[in-house]
């Protein structure tokens, strides 16, 4: 297919494998060892999957621009620097968020097999895609999941305040059921995630009131005026509040950029971003028992499914559940995309010298 | 002072040495040992003195009239049934919710000084007062502290449900700074406290608009009408689904009361609330320098608050700052009552034959 083969607004259809297969080879291209690019491919190739677009492979141009100008190394390794009971400090050394990421929960998972529970702490990371990835690997192994992070810009003010001093610093907890997808909830201390915001700006959609205010305090339905503006906290002064606890035992904790050093991840690709992360396990084993525990998820699940409904409402939906549906269907069915974002994915493989076989 | 002293919407100012010392009396009065006694008088009044009037003294008849119908006991000791690494599984023997998390919050600390990080888990407690109370204890210790709790009466509906399925479950997370007070966000899942509701219901004040709906799901600004129908969730379906993860890791997690399991702490008074909470510490020495990261946070406040405000606004505020200024002014200056929190106070001292020097 030719770039003429799509209009504006297009949609296409993929099959997830394919889509895994030619971001692996992009990736590749880039210098990132095969081990680490199936990583990355896998994490965002499954945010697409689970219609989490804003954390998808619209980001590969964006990391590919870090890689290109120094702000991100393809090649650098996590390492343990401090290691104190079930507690460990990981240095990302600059590699893909990602990566360290990746890193840090497998070995929370790993001290909380010994421990009960752990906490690992990242340091000089990056943008790391979605938090319900790191907290399903938790929960896929009989625990509960806490992630939480800096975001990669400031783009929030304080409650009172007018100043982009803050990330819509997410945060995600993650518990396995029994007959039912893992519980899973997701979210940024914002109205809505900023990468929405991102994805209305390729795509030229206007946002919803509420999400957003421009650079003078305004509210505003442009993507363009909201992307350069601020975006509002959930539920007022206690989203402000949540924040700012985020970033603190994300990335305070463990001297990572936060405030007046945090960079633009969008606008300044050749700086160090240094984001900080939190992973945190407890094994249901040590508390209870994982059966019995996914016995009682189940429940739990079917009770809330159960209620009563408002008027007009279907169906009622615990965390994670449409975005496990997403997955469900997009396995069987192929991913739905925006062209655009196939169009950018290709250009690179293009610049890269991927084998034609392996481009979108 | 009688009871024709004060008219109705009168305040009244105590020391908070004297409401400490009669708060004590009282509690001994039902039969608490002296060490509870002053445990649950220091978290109440403390509540009353941050002004967190929802979570003080007013709740004293509430949990008076559990212990008269059987649904507290106000003489069991809280045990540690299971302990694996790093974490503890505490059985509260249906203890007065203060003293089933202050041991278990001891607990967390021990076992994170020993770890680094720890999970201790709590079931069959009752209500426990304010997350932030058990918060501050972990960051006086130079800890990190979460505080997780299943609310005490299913308030609130599913995000597209109608009927009070859950409760508005509260969290905290506290951090220490060097020469500032603690940072504690305490928050409930709801855009307010029920206990406001409760407060306002007592006093007889109206409440904002967007705080609950009443049992036919309309808004409404009746603190009656709101006292028996739902709350509304913050931040709409983000606050729903932190509600559910809050429950599932206090409640489900240690097979305490969930759902249709949970009885309302205020009309069932003789029934066991087997209600579930976990806390959570991370020693910030296992991950840093204790002191490097105080200053940081110190740093970290200042760079917050000299934010630019918005027009209209003289201060902008951490989390924990508002409460931290109001127990400094009460300190010093004594807790503004209302004097029917303090009439229903002296009553029960009356009926329990408390000394007169010892009634508020």
């Amino acid at each position: 297919m030719s770039n003429s083969d799509y209009t504006f607004n297009d949609k296409v259809v993929l099959p997830m494998e394919k889509v895994l297969k030619c971001q692996k080879a992009l990736y590749m291209a880039a210098g990132m060892s095969e081990e680490d690019a199936t990583c990355v491919a896998q994490h965002l190739v499954e945010a697409d999957a689970r219609g989490v677009y804003s954390h998808g492979i619209q980001r590969t141009p964006l990391y590919f621009n870090r890689f290109e100008k120094g702000g991100t190394n393809p090649n650098a390794r996590p390492e343990i620097v401090k290691k104190v009971g079930a507690t460990a400090l990981v240095d990302g050394h600059n590699a893909m968020g990602m990566i360290a990421a990746t890193y840090g929960m497998n070995l929370a998972i790993d001290l909380a097999k010994k421990y009960g529970t752990s906490a690992v702490s990242i340091t000089n990371s990056n943008h790391f895609g979605t938090c319900a990835h790191y907290v399903d690997m938790a929960a896929n192994a009989g625990m509960i999941g806490f992630c939480w992070t800096i975001n990669c810009v400031n783009i929030m003010a304080p409650w009172g305040g007018v100043e982009r001093q803050l990330g819509n610093n997410p945060f995600a907890i993650g518990v396995p059921c029994g007959n039912k997808p893992n519980v899973i909830l997701d979210m940024a201390t914002s109205v809505v995630a900023r990468g929405k915001i991102v994805m209305a700006r390729k795509t030229n959609a206007s946002i919803p009131e509420g999400w957003a205010l421009d650079i003078n305090g305004n509210p505003t339905t442009d993507p363009e005026a909201a992307y350069w503006g601020t975006v509002l906290p959930v539920g007022g002064y206690k989203g402000y509040g949540l924040a700012l606890m985020i970033a603190i035992i994300s990335a305070i904790l463990n001297n990572s950029s936060f405030g007046p050093d945090m960079i633009d991840l969008y606008e300044d690709p050749d700086k160090i971003q240094n984001s900080g992360h939190l992973m945190q396990c407890i094994d249901i084993n040590a508390i209870d028992n994982l059966d019995a525990f996914k016995k009682r998820m189940d429940e739990a699940v079917d009770y809330i499914k159960n209620g009563k409904k408002a008027n007009g409402i279907k169906e009622i939906y615990v965390p994670g559940e449409i975005e496990a549906n997403n997955l469900k269907r997009s396995i069987k069915e192929g991913i739905v995309y925006p062209v655009e974002v196939i169009l950018e994915n290709r250009k690179l493989a293009e610049k890269y010298d991927v084998p034609v076989e392996y481009r979108l």
